[in-house]
């Protein structure tokens, strides 16, 4: 049995479409049971529609709804302790859930999760890990945008737990791992990402196998199970691949609507294209995974409809399924180098929220 | 008369394709004159097929040609001086041409830019603009990879000297810029980021509209004409879109292959998918400007064809014959915060190379 707390009031559409999903995953997989926050007088009457999810959920209801457009710092002051959000983080923090899902809006999910949480010991900074569809299927990206710049151990820290979530996810047992650079040899790079590669050679760990250095048009070519970098880097390059790939489906979709040749021809390779859509759909691998703390959560797309909020409920499934966190611990352990955290760095980090 | 130095070594492929595009550009703007430097034996029997082109070119033996694997020290040890590329790199600093233009391996084409036309005053770092295909049109995207990292005024610089830039590719009058950043509201940024922020809209400049921060998938939707970022990013973000673009086209070529009714289907839609690959083609915006230097550097794809050349040496054309380095010395000269360089800035440019 993997227990999933649900933030129903998450996302765009609040329960409408979380309790849908939930509903979906659970005939996925059977062996879930739900703790779900939220609004009572908005989730209860969805729940009633569905019978079986209704019948392996816990439902608490909870005062505070986080709204996608509040502020990280605004949201801990209304919502901590009370919010669907903060309740469904606490249940794993309490041992009552496995992981949390939420698909509200991801600063305030870090900082709660962050606050609430706490990150492990060891690590200093927690990380976003999203799934990328690759050539080869699919990669881990990690940092994209739990925090702005990380020095070279942090570099190493997110190689470490990459690895430890693509042996999860994808089921191998020496993932490869490449850290993000520009490909001018001389100036390759920033001195963390670096000394980040030297650290990584050095270390020969036997859980990840270091590649080195990938360039951006590898993410896509799946030349790496993992592809390490900070988290400014690794957003803007999630967002611009996103952005490209909405842009060609736009340019196809005006294009072939100008003659109808085209658009039988778009009718008889129908299927061709759905199958390339659903490779890139974002629905399929919606789930960023947070990292670095003392319990897993996931943040689903906030967009989303039913179908993609059960993928990410999905991902936090196997994540619980194949011992993400456990091997996360046992890999920061045996090889991370004891750093001393400079005093006063969890004071540091509440006080950035 | 717009006078073109052509570096016939560079790229993949060597004179077979910059004098295949240097003739097709020739017919497209018959007002150039160009200057060629390369291997006479490889270059001259080409040259003879181009009866037009010969008619309007001083050629130049050099007895170096830089390798596209080459390290910019080495290159610049090995080809200072002496190499094609040097050598039309230096034609702009004599004033003998009004641009270069070179496939060649874009570190080294930078290290000897640099050494060879040295940056303009005010101006501490240059930058590659790139040009991306948009929703909207085309965008300049900058920097893409010169230097890693800027601080708050270097991309203040970039701001100014791209908004020149798209003065004279768009002909817009008052261009729009954005700073590229992360969305997540309170870590929104790097401090040189918000500091450039605040410096753009306090400056208020007018020449250009500062539009506020953008993502990276405001980059594909042509929110705004100029995007604004340090080299790291900026290269990692240019990579990544092209990386998608092509793993789109993989992908469909792949499905297409699956049946024959889909096959049929693409043959019908076929103007449709070539109008969309010719809007997203690398070759129609090829040509990445070095902005900053005194002197206009344009680097063409290494690997791109006579057709792409061309697209090369037609932004070189355009920026000269619309007074791209005129605009920029003019509002960095208007705008530019007189920041003293630190001592010895020069030397240490120099030894980065």
């Amino acid at each position: 049995m993997i227990r999933i707390a649900i933030d129903a009031m998450g996302g765009d559409f609040g329960p409408e479409v979380t309790l849908d999903g939930a509903a979906r995953a659970l005939e996925r997989q059977p062996d879930i049971q739900f703790i779900i926050f939220g609004l009572e007088d908005q989730c209860l009457p969805i729940l009633e529609k569905y019978p079986k999810l209704k019948a392996k959920t816990t439902f608490h209801h909870c005062e505070v709804a986080i709204r996608m457009d509040e502020k990280p710092s605004q949201a801990l002051r209304r919502g901590r302790y009370a919010s669907s959000m903060w309740k469904s983080i606490e249940a794993v923090k309490l041992k009552e859930a496995d992981v949390a899902v939420s698909a509200g809006n991801t600063g305030a999910l870090m900082a709660m999760s962050k606050f609430c949480l706490r990150t492990m010991a060891n690590v200093e900074r927690p990380a976003i890990a999203g799934i990328w569809p690759t050539l080869r299927g699919e990669s881990i990206v990690l940092d994209v945008g739990a925090t702005i710049g990380a020095d070279s151990q942090q570099l190493l820290d997110y190689a470490l737990m990459g690895g430890a979530m693509a042996r999860a996810l994808f089921e191998v047992r020496r993932p490869t791992v490449g850290l993000l650079n520009v490909g001018v040899e001389e100036i390759k790079g920033q001195e963390e990402v670096k000394e980040a590669g030297r650290l990584l050679r050095e270390a020969n760990i036997d859980t990840i196998e270091y590649f080195g250095f990938v360039e951006g048009d590898d993410i896509g070519k799946g030349t790496v199970d993992v592809v390490v970098t900070e988290g400014f880097t690794g957003n803007i390059a999630l967002k611009a691949a996103e952005g490209t790939a909405r842009q060609i489906a736009d340019f196809l979709r005006a294009s072939i609507s100008r003659t109808w040749v085209a658009k039988l021809g778009y009718l008889l390779a129908k299927s061709a294209f759905d199958r390339v859509r659903e490779k890139m759909d974002p629905r399929k691998v919606n789930g960023g995974v947070f990292l670095g703390l003392n319990g897993i959560v996931i943040k689903s797309h906030g967009g989303t409809d039913g179908e993609g909020y059960a993928a990410a409920i999905k991902v936090g499934y196997e994540m619980v399924r194949n011992g993400l966190f456990e091997k996360i611990e046992a890999d920061l352990k045996k090889y991370h180098t004891l750093r001393v955290p400079p005093s006063g760095a969890q004071e540091e980090t509440a006080q950035e929220i």
